[in-house]
């Protein structure tokens, strides 16, 4: 099995300035094609310690995928180290990625500065892959066994998370082109509406029952819920999806519609599956979520087709005047209330005339009281069967209690909207 | 300057599965007393690997701190490995922690069995920081100069972030009372507006003028624009801070409101900066940026002083018949047009009754044609003293034009009310 160390350079991350989510993504990825990630390093942008560095683990490992220091500025020098790490005293210019640096600066209305250019140089010891989405390019190094004990690759991507993500496909593919590689199988479903020690202990039986050379891994995330993966080494494709295939039938009827996709998918995404081409409309009320059911919802190319807008009624003013909740059930039950929630879910529903709502009032904080702690919230969902509410209760701070409230507010109105279509 | 390392042990760093945010917590602690990190380390969980970079740490860092691999598991090897590196066979008890292990265990109502109490058993070869908020205890283990060619003091703390930065204190309490250290000022300016490389250039002339030891870093971000900081290591406070401050003055008259903070800021919280405590108002009409505008504002705590709230009015419907846009306006304009822009601040700002509003109205993708290419976005601007709108052309994937327009509206927001505060 092929090593790979990936190394982050930034005087950004070693100040602590910035958190290195690049090395999990990239780690990710390269588990995902079997190549095990043993070291990540984060080192400063020093020439010397750039290249000591990056030669011990090159000697170390047969991949090593480094990000950052390519920027325009004076203070990146990854490109003038790595030059000198594999010996080069020349830069050539590559078209392609020269031509992407004009279009990316002119259509922001820039103008294209000697500096900018100056990007597209690279050391002539390597090849480019060219980076669509930023403007320094992917640099690939190819060392010979002589020089570090084995054949070993270095690939400089950009520090920017957008870029370095969106140039791993293309890195992925040259690594598994120049790699021998032992296959890896991966399938994934996508769990809601459990916290992962929950959903841990409800399949413990499901999860010991699993054939040895079947792996489980959980993978939380707070907007998403948990993805559960199941991953074979080795074998042949067909048979081993189909095995996996099986264990996941097993756990259809342990979770059943907790489970919301069979791929790397979001809940804004299942949401959208419900409604696309079906000719129903969706619309949404924010309070305490502030906008971003809205926002996660229209995060979904082509979501136009289904979705209609949303009110953030922040203010009371907002609520009764704009979505027409009454002043008296504010007054009555308070406007962290199941009642403000459904009034709220039909006022946008009534505003809109869409087929459904989603409604969220609640406290993500500071503040709160014995009735209603912060982390407190109530949804609203309403439809053409009629309206429905959920109080769920968090415990975390402002910025995660929102995403917490939002995340079950999406998940709310997909178990809404699938109840009316399976009745 | 005493340098320092930081290697945070555990498969599940490396494999992805965990984002490391432990690291950056502790290098900003440690700065903060002018300890400089020059590394951060992810290793396995595995014992060769461990005592073989930590060796290599102590050697280049008189200070490595680690995380991680201390849980009472068999998959946790920390501390064996910590006893084998410091040649240790014998492991006593650390009554403190013994404590500390029955109380927290109790109060989760389970039973204190022996894998447990095992850990607060550490190699006699160690002192203990005890660990109140969970059940193994920090490890300070000092090594004399004869073995890695100079002091060296490595603290060996939880992986639990919540453990990890609660420990945090004391571990740095230790760290004062036996390392001689040099301070080190930061101090830094956020500039919206402006793409890294145009305000490198813009400013080049004064970084150039920068003294000597005075270090400019470009921390840019897709959401709040760029950071310039400052640094200097060693000297006096005052003085130092004084000096750094001379040099930001001297940037004023290049950058002017492009500068919105000086200190680590956002743009979100800079226009709540400017309504907070003034009894003004704002609401927002949202298209293209789906609901991140709204979003953001709220993302700061007690925006509801000055936010009423917004309209994302996606479908066409919706901003006619919600915000009141002329449908001939439509017709002959366009969706994606100045007008709109500008009926749609309007009409928010009618609705709600706020004293300012910001809207936009463009495409993030995919789409577009020759006159509205994606990327393009109208920005609109409402206040006591008028309306103006602003058009800006971005060329990313969805997710960034929206992320962009999100950003350039939240700016355009604050130069408009800005002036008309100048005025």
């Amino acid at each position: 099995m092929t090593n790979a160390s990936i190394c982050t350079i930034g005087d950004e991350i070693l100040i602590g300035q910035i958190v290195d989510t690049n090395s999990s993504r990239i780690s990710r990825a390269l588990e995902e094609i079997g190549i095990k990630v043993t070291r990540m390093l984060s080192i400063g942008d020093d020439s010397g310690e750039i290249i000591g560095n990056l030669e011990n683990e090159l000697r170390h490992s047969g991949i090593v995928v480094t990000t950052g220091g390519l920027g325009p500025t004076k203070d990146d020098i990854t490109k003038a180290a790595l030059a000198k790490l594999s010996g080069s005293s020349t830069y050539i210019e590559n078209p392609v990625q020269l031509e992407i640096i004009h279009s990316i600066l002119q259509a922001r209305g820039l103008d294209v500065l000697d500096i900018n250019k100056a990007q597209a140089l690279v050391p002539d010891t390597c090849e480019v892959i060219p980076n669509r989405l930023g403007t320094a390019p992917v640099m690939v190094f190819r060392f010979p066994e002589e020089r570090f004990g084995h054949p070993a690759t270095l690939y400089s991507l950009p520090g920017v998370p957008f870029e370095a993500i969106g140039a791993l496909p293309n890195v992925i593919e040259d690594i598994k082109a120049h790699t021998p590689l032992t296959d890896i199988f991966h399938k994934c479903v996508m769990v809601a509406g459990l916290a992962e020690s929950a959903l841990s202990k409800l399949i413990e039986p499901w999860e010991d029952s699993l054939p040895d050379d079947i792996h489980l891994a959980y993978l939380p995330n707070q907007l998403t819920g948990v993805r559960l993966r199941l991953s074979i080494y080795g074998g042949d494709k067909e048979e081993e999806e189909r095995r996996i295939d099986e264990c996941f039938a097993l756990l259809k009827p342990i979770l059943g519609d907790m489970i919301y996709s069979y791929t790397d998918d979001t809940l804004q995404n299942a949401v959208g599956a419900l409604f696309r081409g079906t000719g129903m409309t969706l619309s949404a009320a924010e309070s305490c979520t502030g906008g971003m059911i809205s926002s996660l919802i229209t995060s979904v190319p082509g979501a136009s087709e289904y979705y209609l807008g949303s009110v953030t009624s922040y203010a009371v003013a907002v609520k009764e005047k704009v979505l027409g909740v009454n002043p008296e059930t504010v007054k009555e039950y308070g406007v962290v209330s199941s009642e403000v929630a459904a009034a709220m879910a039909e006022g946008v529903r009534r505003l809109t005339g869409s087929t459904y709502s989603v409604a969220t009032t609640g406290l993500a904080g500071p503040g709160g009281d014995e009735r209603n702690p912060v982390g407190t919230v109530w949804i609203g969902m309403s439809g053409p069967n009629g309206t429905a509410t959920l109080k769920k209760v968090y415990k975390n701070d402002r910025k995660r209690n929102i995403e917490r409230f939002t995340s079950a507010a999406l998940d709310a109105l997909r178990l809404f909207v699938l109840k009316d279509l399976n009745s």
